[in-house]
């Protein structure tokens, strides 16, 4: 028998850790809030890094490095920037057994060191823009962390623009936005929602931030990605200044964006269930798992050869496949082990199927019989298999969909709001009128958060569920990690 | 114009980081001994990764990721490690405002946490071997540090294994370095030499380490990568146990193996010359540059066409092309440009070539009218284009071991050792019976050092050049960065 996990309905968050530990994606670290990332975990990570690295160079940009610290003071130049990131700083005081003379920030975000660069690179609009993104780890000093959704240390890549223009740096914003989003819906198989955070929510420092926000399975929201409008704000801090067209120095124009490992949370808390894990098949590190079933030694050798040629065919097709051909544990053992593991597909093969020269497949995202289909003719079972898994990455974000939709509630003043939040849960779409403060009241009371602004609002004008006055703004309330 | 870097006759160490700047590969950062990566540099670092991360994988393999801190009591677990790495360690005291009870170190290497987290995860032999590589960055506190070489931030990637027995560990420890020693050979262009280090020069904690060395442009020797079998060290002080096939606890036997971005310096100082970078074709960003040249508008539009149709058949064939259709700078100055920057082939596309239906090919590795050859057929051109790549990479190899073997030099006794070393330099290979006392004798007078003892050494037994005494030995002495 192998464990299982904390059904949701028990406990969403045990849940949350039982799969990630036991799909072994992490395993907590000796170091306070930080986390070992496990060989399948990473692989996934590496599947989600190529999926927006591909997507990062098809929009022009580069990749580079810059230095893990910073100096304290850089930190210090953009007022807001400090505000928000001063009580999340891990600092170095100490290198080569001396003390420093100036204590070095480690990486919480990069602007500043890279504002820094920037400034010294640039001088004419010809050096403009400047499209590089970075793959890297970053540190934040967190209170209370979870596995991939909020570590002290964590990985990520962000992008740093320059652009000589309010405009381009404003469609650079929204471009990576959109590539975000693309590939949280395409690969990631999450219908998040593009939109604008709220001011009490957005990056220190930037003028505006935009965001991807994801329902996870218990209704709350995660945010999944961001992409950061700076205006001129790192561009005077750090005095990046070009020569314009009509020879005038001017302030650059920049831009950040960034998603995390966290990414591999939202894939979680998406798509999982009480067996365990469930991948999309375009990001999945084994899409096929390959089971021989024997009962008799004089079964094994026929099955086992079957496995391995069915194997091949789908290696050769460019499926990532893995034959699991143990001889410790049950099949049954097998079953449970890559539903846990989320693998998308699993073919069984026993003595019948042999005699029939044909396979079992058996869909991790639909449970029992409904899932399983017999008989499929081994010629042909490369592309029968592919087929299987362009379905399987559909009917999951067809799901999610729908999940995300059933889940979302309009709701016609504060009252209905509270009760709506506490007896169902999910995203709270209204419209909005409010203030800081009243969004600051809202978060007291219920602990709901303006996730974004989504973009796409076709309700037009309506009235504030909170403050009664006619609007055009909507804004979506929720939990969120 | 464009700039020059220093002759390397003038001064070797001022032409390497003139190329490293000026071919645009990485700048200085605000932080002491760290560096900007580039975004021309890490694309190199990129297609180096790719070549290693691609023979990790074929041989079983896999990435994961361990955490950047490191409690500092696990750093003086073992007692040779603790002594090694201690004077050059960056500590964090400061975390989320607070002093932290226990300083963490910013991981130098991470045999340490990792091995705590072995140490979890190993119960039985039938957990081992673990086979993981991690790619990251690591913080080595360096007193006088250059770029790329040694700086006190760099990246790389680190394996780590753990085994049932000494045998499968050793092996395992001389396999990777062969992984390297093959990625060296063909993929940089880069004649390593595989040998053992000796004790003086071997990793902290370590029972014993091997290397690949190759030899700079001005007959230094660079260390390039290196695999430590670290026999049961690390498995007796962080408690790595396993039950094996006799019922009997048993210390693991554990390996690592390293290889940084040391490496884009050593394929600087083995190619580059007095124009600039050289780079070998299969690692090199951009393989082939297209410059299309006219004087007159009239010619203009014919050109770039061509030029345009020969860079989209370079493409299709798989190969990294750029066509630099810039109109205000010369064809002169692009020339110097993309030879600075070691771009290995040069096509060069005029109106004469145009009415020809033919190119020009000017190789990097070749100066002058030797590198070009006139009236390549457009029809072709991508396969004449593979052809010529394919021949630079072994002809850069071939020329960079002649220069190896024409520099490396026997000696009879210590006074010729030191005449060589002074008049000539390169690497002196002596048979050697010595004592780590006289090694440091020879390091305090000449700053030469062992740089490996070479596991292809036909020479059989012959006499100390230092000691006079007859032995198998055989040592590279010089001096190294």
């Amino acid at each position: 028998m192998t464990a299982k996990v904390t059904p949701r309905s028990v406990d969403y968050s045990r849940w949350y850790t039982d799969v990630v530990q036991m799909a072994d994606l992490a395993d907590y670290a000796p170091v306070r809030g930080c986390m070992v990332i496990k060989p399948y975990g990473y692989a996934l990570w590496e599947n989600i890094k190529e999926g927006l690295d591909r997507r990062f160079k098809a929009t022009g940009h580069v990749n580079a490095y810059f230095p893990l610290f910073i100096p304290l003071s850089f930190i210090q130049k953009e007022a807001e920037h400090v505000k928000g990131f001063s009580p999340e700083l891990a600092i170095v005081t100490i290198g080569g057994g001396e003390e420093l003379e100036e204590p070095l920030v480690v990486r919480p975000t990069s602007e500043t060191i890279i504002g820094h660069m920037y400034a010294k690179w640039v001088q004419s609009y010809r050096d403009l823009p400047i499209l590089i993104n970075q793959w890297a780890n970053v540190v934040r000093w967190e209170m209370r962390t979870r596995l991939f959704l909020r570590t002290t240390e964590f990985l990520w890549q962000e992008g740093h623009t320059a652009h000589a223009t309010r405009e381009e740096a404003e469609e650079e914003t929204l471009r990576m936005l959109g590539v975000y989003a693309d590939f949280a819906i395409n690969e990631a198989a999450i219908p998040v929602i593009q939109g604008r955070k709220s001011d009490r929510e957005k990056f220190a420092g930037a003028v505006y931030s935009t965001t991807i926000e994801a329902m996870m399975g218990n209704g709350w929201a995660l945010q999944s990605g961001t992409s950061h409008f700076l205006g001129q704000n790192f561009a005077r801090a750090f005095d990046i200044k070009f020569l314009n067209q009509k020879n005038e120095m001017e302030y650059a124009w920049t831009t950040s964006w960034g998603l995390s490992t966290r990414m591999v949370g939202a894939i979680v808390m998406t798509h999982g269930d009480d067996q365990g894990l469930m991948l999309p098949p375009r990001l999945a590190p084994i899409q096929v798992v390959v089971v021989p079933i024997w009962r008799k030694d004089t079964e094994r050798t026929a099955v086992l050869a079957l496995a391995e040629r069915v194997t091949a065919a789908l290696k050769d097709r460019g499926i990532r496949v893995k034959l699991d051909a143990r001889d410790e544990v049950s099949a049954g053992f097998k079953f449970n082990d890559w539903e846990m593991r989320g693998v998308p597909l699993r073919i069984e093969i026993g003595p019948r199927d042999v005699e029939q020269n044909a396979v079992v497949f058996a869909r991790r995202d639909m449970p029992g019989k409904e899932g399983k289909t017999f008989g499929i003719p081994v010629d042909g079972v490369a592309e029968a298999a592919h087929a299987v898994l362009t379905a399987i990455q559909a009917d999951m974000l067809r799901r999610a969909t729908a999940f995300r939709d059933a889940n979302t509630h309009t709701v016609k003043n504060f009252d209905e709001f509270k009760e709506v939040l506490e007896t169902q849960g999910g995203f709270i779409r209204v419209h909005w009128a409010g203030s800081d403060e009243d969004e600051d009241r809202i978060k007291d009371e219920t602990k709901a958060t303006i996730r974004c602004y989504p973009f796409d609002a076709p309700e037009g004008e309506g009235i504030c569920c909170y403050t009664g006055k006619r609007t055009d703004r909507v804004a979506i309330f929720t939990r969120a990690y």
